[in-house]
């Protein structure tokens, strides 16, 4: 047993909540109780992250008992509160101070990769700072995106939802037919968008066409698609991005709606269906034919639910709280500092059992960077490949099985 | 056992599809079977409803395998592809002369109360043409606006979702402080609007606005309820209707979007998220004090998952299969005509079992007429009642079971 520096612990939740963010805050309780047991006095949740814990808001979670835990579990979106603030150096020093304050020794976050940025400066400034504070970072983010970890918590319940939407409005699409688009969340990561393709089950079915942010969108091109697939089938059902971008890179959104931008810059896209209305738009133009009829064009942007409907993948329930828990174990293990990613043990599309297993990553590895659908996992620039279709089913869990009379 | 005509059947699916309308059609198959076996020699299936009817694209669903047809009756959306025309007088001795070409004895057409006028026009040309046709109307609307019935199907499984969204998305709406606006459908009924409320659990859980078709919309009102529910939560969780009107009857959306309209005259609300755009940038302007920094506010519209998500409720499911064979039981008892209504058999909000049945009601009860929230469900101007809930409750089945830690 490593000599463990005895304190206070406190874990607190970042940046958007997904289905599953609280399996991992449960995860990290029951990991300190387990693997930390005799080093930690107290466990604190920050109430909605950083902030909250440099504001002094913090919920004493020592004590909770097993079932109350369980329930918390079993509930999306982030049951400390999360915030949205990016740390800069004076913040993470007011967050050591914190911490010192209330003789808090181990820093749990749960978070995407600002978040593990978070960490990285914090534990920096431990080093550093005098005040002796253990770092360790909880994957989280529904984008799919972080460096080294074969999936994220919260991407496969995210998935699960877009597929099973998908599925129940491909059959919308086929009885009622015209041009459906559906813009799915992911300002820089195609991963949602391609789980779409989980969808289909026959050559007719939608997603007919898959457009994600790692390819340049054209909208001549994109006209040129849709009319082509209604030839073919007399209906079109779309997957795109809402981080869809032109060949130099600047954002579709951005160019078609002005938009209005956050804090850091970015425009919203999220919790607007501005894109969704600019595509139909684009569409009902080019398409409908001088003095004649356009074809049937309507388009829904999924939203929230994609990140807190209540029906989380099985595979990510138990991820997300491995997660949480490897955390906690890093810690009892002596470790200062880390990342925990997600390893696959089973290799996909082989017909084996899916299994998984946690690893420790350097916090430097994953803070700040963003990972993108390899080239592998896409087919043209409107599809994605097999080969995402082997990687991404085994995570979503088991999807209804439909059956149709043409 | 009444004498009745011998020929064949058809079975139409017409207007928005739903969770549930497949088991409708399953059950109008199998009660023509059960009830009408000795004077309908083959069962056909309009394909895209009357339209199809009239083109002569018909599917033999005689010989359908029980099998099949349960698998059928699982998938949402209409299976026969559904149909947007309203059929005038023209288009219904079309639709007659069809019937006669084919030996059409029995006509079901499933929808809802443009479907059910459909019905009463043909059966009135019957009456008069020379070729004896009866006809009957299955409900279906997830807007809940048939006369006569305690509820339609398809109502029962779009309410389970709005619920489940909302109660997610409240737990995100809390995660993440600021106002989220979620428009929900229905263009003069707010019944699906008022089921939000069933995400409710404690005083202080969202939705906390509940905005419906039948109270009319004053947008300064509605901008100090929103600042009222800050100032007292920190957070504001809303659910508004698709069809919110002004004093004037005139559509909130129509007003605020400008808007595309239909083939019918009507504005497009739904597959587009114009509203609550228009409604979450109007917050923005009034709640932003000069200089200073207004609230997040986000706004997602449900769209076409509500009627099509695959987690239909299990009440839904049994009545829409129950409806679909009570029309065929009516043929088989020799009625010339009819439309087929919910009754509900046990008292909301007495914690007696639910139960229901189904009667026969004249096609021109429920012919082209709208029912709508009666003032007993409405509580205020921004929310619906506890005997709204008691009457909702038992249809959308089990909820899941969230924990807070504060």
């Amino acid at each position: 047993m490593p000599e463990l520096p005895c304190g206070n612990a406190v874990i607190g939740q970042s940046g958007g909540p997904t289905a599953v963010i609280n399996q991992s805050l449960v995860g990290v309780v029951e990991g300190v109780r387990e693997y930390a047991g005799g080093a930690v006095e107290r466990v604190f949740g920050m109430q909605h992250g950083v902030r909250g814990l440099t504001e002094g808001r913090l919920i004493d979670l020592t004590d909770a008992p097993a079932d109350r835990l369980e329930r918390i579990a079993q509930t999306p979106s982030a049951a400390l509160g999360s915030t949205r603030d990016k740390p800069d150096g004076a913040y993470c020093a007011r967050i050591l101070e914190a911490c010192a304050k209330s003789n808090i020794r181990y820093f749990f976050y749960i978070g995407g990769n600002d978040s593990s940025d978070t960490c990285r400066i914090v534990n920096e400034l431990a080093h550093t700072g005098g005040h002796e504070l253990r770092c360790f970072h909880v994957p989280k983010t529904v984008d799919n995106d972080l460096m080294e970890n074969d999936h994220t918590p919260g991407f496969p319940s995210a998935a699960r939802y877009v597929a099973k939407a998908l599925m129940g409005d491909a059959r919308d699409n086929h009885s009622i037919p015209g041009v459906k688009i559906n813009v799915v969340m992911g300002r820089h990561a195609g991963f949602l968008t391609a789980a779409s393709a989980l969808a289909r089950t026959t050559d007719d079915d939608g997603p007919h066409l898959v457009y994600v942010p790692e390819v340049a969108f054209d909208t001549d091109r994109f006209t040129d698609d849709v009319a082509g697939v209604l030839d073919r089938f007399g209906r079109c059902q779309i997957a795109v991005s809402e981080g869809i971008s032109d060949e130099s890179g600047e954002s579709i959104g951005a160019k078609l709606i002005g938009g209005q931008r956050d804090a850091h810059g970015n425009v919203q896209l999220s919790g607007s269906g501005a894109l969704g209305d600019s595509l139909a738009q684009l569409l009902k133009e080019k398409l409908t034919p001088t003095g004649g009829k356009g074809p049937r064009v309507r388009a829904d942007t999924l939203g929230y639910m994609q990140r807190c409907y209540p029906d989380a993948s099985a595979v990510d329930q138990r991820e997300a709280r491995e997660a949480g828990r490897a955390a906690a174990r890093l810690a009892g293990e002596g470790h200062i500092d880390g990342s925990v990613a997600i390893v696959r043990e089973s290799k996909p599309g082989a017909g084996e059992d899916y299994r998984s297993s946690m690893k420790r990553i350097e916090l430097s590895d994953v803070a700040a960077k963003t990972r993108h659908l390899p080239p592998e996992f896409l087919r043209g620039t409107n599809d994605v490949s097999g080969a995402f279709l082997d990687y991404c089913r085994p995570l979503v869990g088991e999807l209804p099985v439909f059956e149709r009379l043409f």
